[in-house]
């Protein structure tokens, strides 16, 4: 998408054919910074310092790490240690495994010398497979945005509500949650976001604001315990979120915080959809409740990272000296809480049939 | 209750018989510091300001703030207006309004050369009366916790979420919600609490860690996003809040994000209480959405208050230059997802019937 009119992708190769370019969403929504990979320490530091953070932004990263490793050392063990480092990232993110795994079998019987382009190939292909997977959640998602827009009688925008970052800062372009919102303001469509600041790290405040505002689509921050209230007062059409990993029956584990706001959602009548690329489907998962939940840092908690009054980033702490505090990085909204699931194959119910109707190749399969 | 070891009160009269002390709750969690109000203005902006906040302190330092104006001018007229200038400063408080009026009937037949004195007389009667009720609260929830404890085998502690700031810094000592917290680890019943951090103001973070944190009582510090997880999880007993303003028929106005943590305790079969004395209870409104809600300045979204690591107070910013904000103070929690209220007469059903068991008096009244 545009910032300030330029057009980005979240990760590229640079101009030098080797070394990746990726946006530290770390600086964001401050400074607009370019970092650059060159090991594959750099791509696993990358992903474990949330320089770059999103499912399908995680997978893109995570295989040019395997290129930058391939580089040193293009043996078959070398690329499984490689493998291993990466996966250990992150544990929660299915996108991560789903791209190392495609990038294994596609290396795996290369001679030596051929694995390092094949390599590059295979990342950047990944990464264009990703931006025509989230143009077609938009695709797919813009006629809910212009129905509500129709039952609003086009009187006012439309009102999303979402939670994190699920845009195209999280994915190579575009974004999944997002995506049909930018497919709609591009095309015309008024539509206003409420953005969930989403503690602990403020993605939402951080990041979906900032994403929205350089590409000029109007929105509003509030904190996460807001959206029942709007909810309730009939100041949301509808919720848009992502997922880290979804189950092959359409429970969804995204960002700590999702599922309250899918209970809001149901218990007042608004459309809470999720959008999706295959990669991130779990087909070997039925119950989210078997899902294991990353429990990060507790100082994300107590902390709170900004910008002070001279312009200087500083985290100040927000809590009592001596007191604990829990890092519950996401949590499982069931199926049920779901109006449909919005993939690049189309919108379907939240549910093994729905996600069938859509890939009828995993049926038999787990 | 104490804080480290020592026993206070929120509000008291000062050692010179007629100025007014408070802590002052905006340095909480990170200094213990005490205010001296020494005229109406000092009161109205302590309420203003927040640095007494919870609305029973909020009642308590409005009937200080006339004591205070009324030193200066004893009139009907200086009466009037102390009380419309203290109402002022907080719409949504309806023990402001309570502590206010019960002042005023007090007052406006006294011959003026009493007046002071029966209101420093009426203003302690108040305090005394608040703790009584607290203590009330206390005894009459003590068994909810016991009767977890009971149901937990007695093998491990019971776990109790909270959200906003119900304990004695909400109250003149004890607290609503917190009072048959401080009952039950006082009777040596183990209880530990999830401590929602209570965005925008963090109120949980700042105040009910720090109160819990002297008193001595475990409790664990969560973002506002956590607790529908924790109770999908099987890690909350029971939930304990305050409330602002409650209906007539039960409906229960507190801060944003109660709503939110009710829907998933009823999602999940854990008990919601709401702790209240019978001066938050609104008789002339039935339906919570009938309450205007407070919207407070976007700043407090857009920004977070907290010490940086030179120990210094300072505001950090943590949303884009760009970008609006709004901060919609309270949401209201319908009746239906509270399993009782816990009053200072008993507990009861979140219902006209369940208050009208607890308030016969009222019947008939509005």
């Amino acid at each position: 998408m545009k910032v300030d009119g330029r057009h980005y992708r979240t990760i590229w190769v640079a101009a030098d054919g080797w070394t990746v370019e990726i946006i530290d969403q770390t600086q964001l929504p401050h400074d607009f910074a370019i970092a650059r990979l060159a090991s594959l320490a750099d791509a696993a530091e990358a992903i474990r310092a949330m320089k770059v953070r999103g499912a399908p932004l995680i997978g893109a990263t995570a295989a040019y790490g395997l290129c930058l490793a391939l580089r040193e050392d293009p043996s078959d063990e070398a690329l499984d240690r490689a493998c291993a480092a990466l996966l250990a990232t992150r544990p929660t993110a299915v996108n991560l495994r789903w791209a190392l795994d495609d990038m294994r079998d596609h290396l795996r019987n290369r001679r030596r010398e051929e694995r390092v382009a094949a390599a590059y190939a295979r990342a950047a292909a990944i990464c264009d497979d990703d931006v025509a997977t989230c143009a077609a959640i938009g695709r797919h998602g813009l006629p809910l945005i212009e129905q509500a827009w129709e039952r609003a009688g086009r009187r006012r925008p439309v009102n999303v509500l979402t939670h994190c970052n699920a845009g195209w800062l999280a994915t190579v372009d575009w974004g999944t949650a997002l995506a049909p919102v930018y497919r709609a303001h591009d095309q015309g469509v008024p539509v206003h976001v409420w953005v969930d600041e989403t503690r602990p790290r403020n993605q939402g405040a951080a990041l979906t604001a900032w994403e929205l505002g350089r590409h000029g689509v109007p929105h509003t921050v509030i904190v996460d315990n807001a959206g029942g209230h709007l909810m309730q007062r009939g100041q949301v059409d509808l919720c848009i979120v992502g997922t880290d990993r979804t189950t092959a029956r359409g429970d969804v584990c995204n960002k700590i915080g999702t599922y309250l706001k899918a209970l809001a959602a149901h218990d007042n009548g608004v459309p809470f959809y999720v959008g999706l690329p295959h990669s991130s489907i779990d087909w070997t998962i039925e119950d989210g409740a078997a899902i294991p939940i990353e429990e990060r840092d507790p100082a994300e908690v107590a902390t709170v990272a900004g910008l002070d009054g001279d312009g200087r980033r500083r985290a100040v702490s927000i809590a009592p000296a001596g007191s604990r505090a829990a890092n519950y990085a996401f949590d499982v909204t069931p199926a049920r809480l779901i109006t449909a699931l919005i993939t690049e194959r189309g919108t379907a119910p939240a549910s093994r049939e729905g996600l069938m109707s859509l890939y009828p190749e995993r049926a038999g399969r787990r």
